[in-house]
């Protein structure tokens, strides 16, 4: 049996889940796993009231981990800058790294990736994305004799769990707060509610899939903030639900990465994850259609994928596996795509406003495949739902701005619909 | 980058798809896999005229094989006795395995670990269970921490399409047909359609979640013959579906291991794997429900996980994983276990026929939690649909064969209820 000696820096629930994981399930990681993990050492700037380290050395200043003799530094302490610094030091005292940091990978993965390959050195992150659901190991070994062609996921278990919650007829302020009573979202949830988090993580299964090197964040990136309840209906009136949908796809050979809500149809695969699971599809050459679903947070879920890394670097070979960054392939202008849309158009419900809606459409000779005039709202005014056909992105940002100021028109939004 | 020799026996669909992948996608699986595969030998007993495999060597007694200087012996010849006298001389010849044969593993699995540890070598097999689907590794590799609870899916195509083309209103037989056709059926079914397919690869799972030697093959498996559409249609009328499932859980710490059709939850995740996809939904302490799924079989699909196991092989140290087989856990006796029941009765339309019906489950003291008397069917026959609560599976047969001998009963067939 290979023992690994390990270091873990940070001391939160991530830390403590891992740390209470390795006691508790000891004996499955020694027959399953044919390891024995030594914790050594604990980077923490303070206790955690919460679990007793017994008699495990415990470092004030995290970077004095590196020093201890472990072969591996597990950095649980999120955040960007300090852990790029702490791994990259690790890495330079041939400590080998897994993390669970998915921002520190997608702002720095390209240097930490580069400084391990030249210190031949292992940097593992299963739980990076969809914390122990074992999405990086799929695309990064059981599929390797693959041509990946898209990836497309509910990577954010925060926006999930409230749209879930939204098609069940709940409102988006209540849920959030609902979320956040129920740790599924942060105190600020600007970070997941915005998209980022589920960018971050698209962004590194894009690099993974088709080496290359992590895309800048500029991205077509939008979250579920300006999703409506009465959108629930409406999509769901033409068979469709809504969902915060991260996708990177091979389009000519070039990459399509973008993370949006979606209308969705309702008996997809993807539509059918509720609540706080994330699950992903995979297209490839061999394999067709592959879905992998699973808990995308907590800190047992995160403690598994942190082990399997574990498990991984104790039983690979020492050659570290390069990492193909040589592909050519670029990131497509957003606004060079096409897409179908949803339109809500709020309207005072007066003779020739359907005509001067659909004009706007026709001046950029838009089409549209369905229009809806729904019952009254109070004061005269009507909601309008129409479906487009495809158009291109770049019409879109105007199109809304010239529905918006039509004078018979009050609110005006729009969701693009992933048709495959 | 590692560099693998390998010796292929067998020459039919399987290996030449291996063949013709190996060659199409080797830029993918030198950068992805990090591995360079030369196919130095092929046993084939004849020449297959789709395939020509240029200048390898051909040798006609499959035997042969082991004699060349080869890394790894890849075994696609399918069948029990043969292939287990091929790979047992393999390993002793220091020949790593890696087949897609879950019969010789299902039968002589045990046999052939044992002799590859007491010779240091490596048998891998994920295409054995639903193709390249990368289900064997998920067990194996990304949830080593787990202590898994239960492992369900559907892992036979065949009986999926055919009950999936029977939900849509089709009849068995030319489904059976249809399947035949299409190639996803063999022209012998029985061993797809009979559920022994599914039960070689649950049994195997099984092994593998629980760390015990792999099953006798007399546990509970029947197959999807019984099946008529009519029952798609009362399941329905109650929010169910019917699907052929493979099981094995941990009830009490023993194992409850079983393949057969089931009335399942017509909005469940495994309801909804339609035509021939496998998936299976696996309960993890640590990551609650993870689902994975994808295609089950097809050359390509198999040829990936091949490939997966070479590359897995390349990159992996030369210890070979102890296999935990010290598990006290004993297969549960079926008849101990208890299900609800779905009842299908066709009786005569005459006064007392229900109550005479009905007197033969309170004789056994078995609840009914609902009865339905359907539209009559002709010659004056009519159509009784029950639910029944929970009774115990020794109690089953008789109770059928009771009420098959009630004078004014002419059919009836009875499915097990999957509730969780």
């Amino acid at each position: 049996m290979k023992k690994l000696r390990v270091g873990i820096c940070g001391w939160g629930n991530v830390a403590t889940g891992l740390f209470n994981t390795i006691e508790n399930n000891n004996k499955f990681i020694k027959s399953n796993g044919n390891l024995e993990i030594e914790i050594v050492v604990i980077g923490a700037r303070r206790d955690n009231p919460k679990c007793d380290p017994g008699k495990i050395k415990i470092e004030r200043d995290i970077f004095d981990v590196i020093d201890h003799d472990i072969d591996v530094l597990v950095e649980l302490i999120g955040g960007v800058e300090v852990a790029r610094e702490l791994i990259l030091k690790a890495i330079k005292n041939k400590k080998h790294i897994i993390t669970a940091n998915k921002a520190v990978l997608f702002h720095h993965g390209d240097e930490i990736f580069k400084e391990a390959r030249s210190n031949d050195i292992k940097v593992l992150f299963e739980s990076s994305v969809c914390a122990g659901t074992p999405i990086i190991k799929l695309l990064t070994e059981e599929l390797s004799a693959n041509k990946v062609t898209k990836i497309a996921g509910m990577l954010n278990g925060t926006s999930n769990f409230i749209l879930s919650n939204m098609e069940e007829g709940a409102d988006f302020k209540p849920t959030l707060e609902l979320a956040q009573k129920e740790g599924y979202a942060e105190p600020d949830p600007t970070f997941d509610i915005e998209g980022m988090d589920a960018a971050h993580k698209i962004g590194i299964l894009s690099s993974l899939a088709y080496g290359t090197p992590l895309p800048p964040d500029d991205f077509y990136i939008e979250g579920i903030s300006k999703v409506e309840k009465i959108d629930f209906k409406y999509a769901k009136d033409m068979g469709f639900t809504i969902k915060h949908l991260a996708v990177s796809k091979l389009n000519n050979e070039n990459i399509e990465l973008r993370a949006h809500p979606v209308l969705i149809k309702e008996d997809s695969y993807l539509a059918n994850l509720k609540s706080v699971r994330n699950g992903i599809e995979i297209e490839t050459d061999l394999l067709g259609t592959l879905h992998i679903a699973g808990s995308g947070a907590g800190q047992e879920s995160t403690a598994s994928g942190v082990i399997s890394d574990l498990v991984h670097l104790a039983n690979s070979n020492n050659n570290t596996k390069e990492i193909n960054l040589s592909s050519k392939k670029k990131l497509i202008d957003f606004l060079s795509l096409s897409f179908q849309y949803y339109f809500y158009i709020e309207a005072e419900d007066i003779p020739g406003v359907m005509a001067s809606i659909t004009s706007m459409f026709a001046e950029k000779k838009i089409g549209i495949e369905s229009i809806v005039q729904k019952e009254d709202l109070k004061d005269n005014m009507v909601p309008i739902v129409l479906i487009t056909d495809l158009f291109l992105e770049k019409e879109h940002d105007d199109l809304l701005k010239n529905i918006l100021n039509l004078d018979s028109v009050f609110k005006v939004r729009s969701i693009r619909i992933e048709i495959d």
